[in-house]
């Protein structure tokens, strides 16, 4: 049983206040923002993803009847209150950074301006999607950075966290950075590259592993990656690979997509050792290829080593960020328009912990790039209504010790807004790309990024400061509240 | 776009070596385990969670048209085994442990006995679900045993890696032992209680929390849970709940299910606050119920300082398992019938590992008791054909280090066989159990391990131990592969 209509994905709370604010009816507008408080694997950047299925979930958000009869035998909701449900559709508007861009904590990745019954509803689907696809594609970024230039493929679907985190998590992955994907059902939704030969099953099948390689090059002589681990690797894998591909040169099969997958033991010394018996053959164009409980961390070290691996296969560490397997992405009131207003009042949540202070107002993110290097010098979170020119020095806050200023200098850089339009009064008014444009996307936003942002431990951090006014905003409110509660 | 066919969420060298055996027609009959190596969080134990939807995934096993034009798209299959697929369906036996039970390392939780194109297919996907809801289960396992009675409540869809995880998350979070979840469209297709209150976003929309709060009150009576930490928690928060509650008396309001939800700061000083705050207003019953952040060493931790909350909500580190994000459940060929021979050839996968090396042959599980304890004294994997009677004296084999053997005497213990048919001849002979009762069936399987086996830190092993036949037979074939290949 599989549930094609993602609308009752929702914490229960979410619709125990639809119907308070339903019963109570205030008719507030709010602004809701998505942002992140920590990179993961204390990394400095993260990838967006996950809008094209945000997307999708709102255009079908409609509880049918049987969601109606269920929710009718919680014997909580109210007629009127069901009736209502009914009829719903979001009718807000939505802005969102697009997919695939490099992002930083605490500025908002998504905004939602809309009825407060219908922005609470879609909190948890919003929240969930986007957590995770980010989470995947920033693990994928990682670990393709690893391997600097060489192939990386996803194939973790069997360790996945259920078939979504399978799929889903493929097309981050791709987003990303992964050249392919083992998840055939990935490859046919998103259009994506799909990989993989075969495992030790089928050598286990025949009478031997020459015949099982034989056989396998016979039927797929364009990608004929052997596996050759099944007995023992340098004693009779790869004696028995060389043989077949010999035996593929003396029939004049052309050689262009061939060679060996390692996916157990001390992949240096092996893939050293492998490398020089292809070698010595002729073949030392052969991919040498491994697996084998990989993450960004292992393969930096291989490299480091020398390993002679020039394609990677990673599976359960990439398709779970085993290392920080949730992004923490959360969804906070920004501000609330009353019915009979004109204006949003800005809303803050104050917090012992000073990081944990929401920015309040209706707000949008620019990105400053170094005119000259186009490298992020920085981001800066500004309301809504603001406007700047490349021309015009700027003096921005850090948000949390905002008695950090910065002053950059007209003339030096040049600025982007990343929040887009996505949904107007309820009608999408964006169109996403591929996954292979996003892939493209993703690239070249990451090179926007100094390495030292990129490196894997210690990176450099990426200021993400305030403009003026939203700092005096907040400022102003943290006073107000301040003196009212403490 | 959601996948409602599943049959393509399968690696892509499943379907290359199914041509490959479907090119090369042998017509084997496999027998494949899926087993796994070591519990998550350095337990003692996993509970077998996902079977229902393994048996759903089979009995929808189905190429459609568009499946088919993509793999055609591919350039890699044939249009006699693109027909053939046209066609499949599944014709082969599968044996599980079923959902809910108390397991351990290496022993086999599913058997699948079909021709090996079949048997190959289907891998990705059993791995898929078996491996996602059994670390859920035993996650929500571990934190319920750490709540000591308490009720944990399943709050994580948010942060769960995808739709997927926080819907079958959910379900095995409820079969692992919590009360409820937060996920309304698990509670939909599960029929489990789904529970929540309200967020801060519902406070901050009123002009102060004590309107938000009455407000609540008035809407929810019969299930008031205040969330009090929005601005200040014993400042604000705690004497603004009581004073509703304390409107709710006296106008005669029956409070039965109320209280406060903490949800950041220092849990055991603000329970223990807000506890002597509500006792002196002669709420000494209401709940007090935690979240942020919560695990089962931290929920221990605050058991251990006396700490006033009765209720626990587990968000992020339940429905991610954190700590170990992936159960390691592989799917291992066992044993080979050629097509012209009535018994299976037993098979084994080496590795300079020993915990690697498999277990061969067609086998089953049988769970020995303690008499008069009921506690499990050890698991025995045995050949398939073996049978055994209460009364024989037993001497069973440690699989790994063989050389430790275990006398069992007769009348001390009681003995049941695991492994349960799920199909036969491709046909379903299983009914699954509700949700609700599969919750039941695994709190009897937690009450058979002792309490030192389910200590959080550092517990007891259970042994799962090897038959002399199945000893015997693995000790012949280590002998035979091990003059073979080194």
């Amino acid at each position: 049983m599989r549930a094609d209509n993602l609308t009752l994905l929702t914490d229960f709370y979410e619709l125990t206040m639809m119907q308070g604010y339903f019963k109570n009816p205030t008719n507030q507008t709010v602004i809701f923002d998505v942002f992140y408080r920590e990179n993961p694997d204390q990394g400095a950047y993260a990838i967006t993803a996950g809008l094209e299925q945000i997307i999708e979930y709102i255009e079908n958000l409609h509880f049918t009847s049987a969601d109606i009869d269920y929710l009718r035998s919680l014997s909580i909701f109210e007629e009127d209150f069901l009736a209502y449900l009914r009829d719903f559709s979001f009718s807000g508007d939505i802005y969102a950074i697009p997919e695939g861009t490099v992002v930083f904590p605490r500025e908002p990745l998504l905004k939602v301006i809309a009825p407060i019954t219908e922005a609470q509803l879609i909190e948890t689907a919003i929240l969930n999607i986007i957590n995770h696809q980010s989470l995947i594609a920033t693990k994928a970024a990682r670990v393709v950075h690893a391997a600097k230039g060489d192939g990386v493929m996803e194939f973790g679907l069997r360790r996945a966290q259920g078939p979504d985190a399978g799929i889903f998590g493929a097309r981050a992955a791709i987003i990303g950075g992964c050249i392919g994907t083992s998840n055939v059902l990935a490859g046919q939704m998103f259009g994506v590259p799909v990989l993989g030969t075969h495992a030790h099953s089928w050598i286990m099948s025949f009478p031997d592993e020459y015949t099982a390689f034989k056989t396998y090059a016979q039927l797929y002589p364009d990608a004929c990656l052997l596996l050759v681990d099944t007995y023992d690797t340098l004693k009779s894998g790869v004696p028995n690979a060389i043989r077949v591909f010999e035996e593929m040169r003396e029939q004049g099969v052309k050689l262009t997509k061939y060679g060996i997958r390692l996916d157990s033991g001390d992949l240096a010394y092996l893939s050293k050792e492998a490398y020089k018996m292809l070698a010595a053959a002729g073949f030392d164009d052969a991919v040498i290829s491994a697996s084998s409980d990989l993450d960004e961390h292992l393969i930096s070290s291989l490299k480091t080593q020398d390993a002679k691996i020039n394609s990677w296969g990673v599976g359960t560490n990439l398709i779970t960020s085993k290392d920080t397997p949730a992004f923490g992405g959360v969804y906070k009131l920004a501000a609330i328009k009353e019915e009979n207003e004109d204006t949003f009042t800005p809303k803050i949540k104050l917090s012992e912990n000073s990081i944990k202070i929401t920015n309040p107002g209706d707000k949008t993110v620019y990105r400053i790039y170094n005119k000259s290097t186009g490298k992020i010098k920085a981001d800066l979170i500004t309301l809504a209504d603001e406007t700047f020119h490349d021309d015009d020095t700027m003096v921005i806050f850090d948000p949390v010790d905002i008695w950090k200023k910065t002053r950059v200098l007209g003339g030096t850089y040049t600025i982007k807004e990343l929040l887009v339009p996505i949904f107007k009064n309820g009608q999408c008014v964006y169109h996403s790309p591929s996954v292979m444009e996003l892939q493209e996307i993703c690239r070249q936003h990451l090179n926007t990024l100094w390495d030292e942002s990129k490196r894997l431990v210690n990176p450099q951090k990426v200021y993400v400061d305030l403009s003026q006014k939203l700092y005096d905003l907040k400022t102003q409110l943290l006073e107000e509240m301040g003196s009212e509660t403490l």
